[in-house]
């Protein structure tokens, strides 16, 4: 039997994410378990984390288990990735051993790796996930790389939790300035996992260089086709926020402009109206509002519609908790 | 029921007090419990920590509980506390995100923010502790801010260990020399809980401008109106010293300096002799001597005083596992 | 009674090691237990670690207890190691402090400290692990200073996994090529552990420079002399190698050019032919390499050496969770 990891949720079928998801409500009702009783989870963190970190290592707690935190390059020796490099730079060990010796010690992995925002066409082969699923020889998790499945099904159960069923609810993914050229994760993310559940999904954002990759463009139409969803692109607001059951806001980088972000910065700036705010919500069927966090008040959304009873962000954030316990649950019992 | 917090021991009566001190003494007589079973505490450290790290961490592990530590700003994202803030500089969530997230995860949250040492004005008002108790929908703990109510009650256990009650016992919290100009909070704490417990408190500084914030002037007169304690100032070493039963050292810069930190380094370095020593121990009552820690010996204290039995620092901070299990416990015990 | 630390190997007996070995052996059997149940341990690192670290923090909690990670002069305060000092500079507290709080919540404490690569002559003095033993009550494991005793019992169960008994095996030590000038603390613990165990070890390294301390080649001799073992020195690539049933690299930098390591940099680089690879291994005796890691391919070892069959280094970091248990299980057993 293969090794099965929870690296993207396109690998897996959708009876099996409504299966996480359904353990994952029943895990919000009754927080404690005994299915990581005595067992452990190590969380690498490459890059900043604070509801990651904490739902993940709380869930193994509440399941009976124990996570351990490393930071390879900071507490933990920096890692090498390419196969066969003569290791004469800064990097001190190979993930062959990383990976290894920690499924010597523990029953999970996750890994929090994020693009190095240089070259488009390295960060998207998600190297260094793929590099721990090669190597290790028990369940690795996904924290976040180029994509963020995790977060997808948090977001999901949010809106089921609000919607029930979301066959045909209009749902918008809206870019949204922010000073820095952020990670495409969460939007490529959220298109696969909106038309996964048969959402008719708007992707607006300011011009076709803010278009997501080719590859999450795929398999969303994919998606949709499979779930009777559909997936449109739109560069006006007004059009896509119209009728919106849900509006869900993320900033990120062209990627025509990868590595060259100073040419993007001004074509960014111009689009800082594209700040989710009521005027907009106003526009919408009554919809719901949310966002992964961290979130820049008044700079991704105002105020108001943060602190507006639409905005169900921290539902959604809660909810990694749930879902996560359900992964970690899920993969362990394959074995 | 409106929601308690542990904020500063003066929002506590003298009966809530004496029942924490009572549960950390059984607490210290038998270690394990299961107050907390099941249950966590988020511990936000914006600054260093040893003691109150470990003996969180492991209050709540021995009560069934599990702390997950977090570092703002390092290996989580920097945090804006400003309401109605246009989010453009370097934070990248807002307090009410925070609060409102970790209090869906864990049951206490526990907060440690210095002073930005730049204007006391700012600093004074504690806005950090304040945004997270206003925010948080669990119970809020100072990990140490402008206050450490948590070492307010190591120290009054310790104290009580040695000497039973402590009404009208003679309490000298002396100022000593530190290369730099550091927190106020120890000295405010430890002037509101000596007031507290009817003690004659003695106030031993170099000068007028060494003297505290007048909130916690204020504050400890009417506590020691209050418990039949008295509250002196003094900048005479030998007078303050003479008959003493209890000699409490605290390094702080002086508030009229505040920020020009440059200017009262001289008046502090004219004052090394404010060390504890010998010779002035030899003048109290066969008086006790501690401090909160880290101390540098030798310029706040001598190693003849730290290495001598007179010395109760190491029970003091021993008994921050115990009282702070007690306060997580009835933090928990309200819901 | 005194108080028993595991501080260095030739501290103990040889039937103390063994039976720490058997213990191991019985906990890779069988993970869980309750020899912890309610302790704890507090782990200091002032240096990185991966394997060290989730390997005690696992071994911990899988016997019932609980870790407490310190990085002092990071998250935690930094620590004055000098008796008598005048703390004037950067540390903020006395180790006699530190370890005499840290014993009143903690059962145990683990210290990692690399020399300071400064001066030999005080970096062999092992002043910091000392320092905890001397000031502690509570006993202290050495997590690797200037001797590596946990790898030492690690490396021995994955031999003994391998061939049994080890008398009379054929063992190499061998110095091998690294950008930097390494810690010999590795190099003198295999020294130790390998004569100690009844092996005819051979150090072999480029020069008569890159011998060990005659501390640790003295103490090497006299466990030979007692196991039935020998150790000679080896200049000579093929000689050591012939024959040879165990290969164990390590890298270190010279100790007569200790603090000036730009003069022994060109002696090293000459040397980067002592890297293990194929052609060497295919000498021994069918034999099995192992390292300490972490291991910079192609460096130390080749990319062939470290996939084959032979190498048993992942066992031995496994081995560090197993031997861990058994001597946190020991040292709370002796009170």
């Amino acid at each position: 039997m293969t090794l099965r990891h929870f690296l993207n949720t396109n690998d897996w079928s959708r009876a099996e994410l409504d299966a996480l998801l359904q353990q994952a409500a029943r895990f919000k009702q009754s927080r404690l378990g005994q299915q990581m009783a005595g067992k452990s989870i190590a969380l690498l963190f490459f890059n900043p984390s604070m509801r990651t970190r904490t739902s993940f290592e709380l869930g193994a707690f509440q399941l009976g288990g124990h996570a351990v935190v490393l930071e390879p390059g900071k507490a933990a020796w920096p890692i090498e990735f390419a196969p066969r490099a003569v290791m004469e730079g800064d990097t001190e060990e190979h993930i062959a051993e990383v990976a290894r010796v920690l499924s010597r010690y523990v029953d999970l992995i996750g890994v929090r790796a994020f693009p190095k925002f240089q070259q488009w066409e390295v960060d998207r082969e998600d190297l260094v996930l793929k590099a721990f699923a090669q190597y290790s020889t028990v369940p690795v998790i996904n924290l976040e790389t180029i994509t963020h499945p995790c977060q997808e099904l948090a977001h999901i159960l949010a809106l089921q939790e609000h919607f029930g069923t979301l066959d045909k609810k209009k749902y918008v993914l809206t870019w949204t300035y922010h000073p820095k050229p952020l990670n495409t994760a969460v939007a490529n993310s959220a298109l696969l996992i909106a038309t996964r559940f048969g959402m008719d999904v708007t992707l607006l954002c300011p011009t076709p260089d803010y278009v997501l990759d080719s590859r999450y463009m795929e398999l969303a139409k994919a998606n949709a086709a499979e779930s009777g969803g559909s997936l449109t692109i739109s560069h006006d607001v007004e059009t896509a926020y119209t009728g919106a059951d849900v509006v869900y806001a993320k900033s990120w980088g062209a990627l025509p402009f990868f590595g060259r972000w100073e040419q993007e910065k001004p074509i960014r700036e111009a689009h800082r109206h594209f700040m989710v705010d009521e005027a907009k919500m106003a526009l919408t069927n009554n919809g719901v509002f949310s966002h992964c966090l961290p979130l820049r008040r008044n700079v991704k959304a105002t105020d108001g519609v943060m602190d507006s009873p639409a905005c169900i962000a921290i539902d959604e954030a809660e909810n990694r908790l749930h879902v996560q316990k359900a992964v970690m649950a899920a993969l362990l019992a394959q074995r």
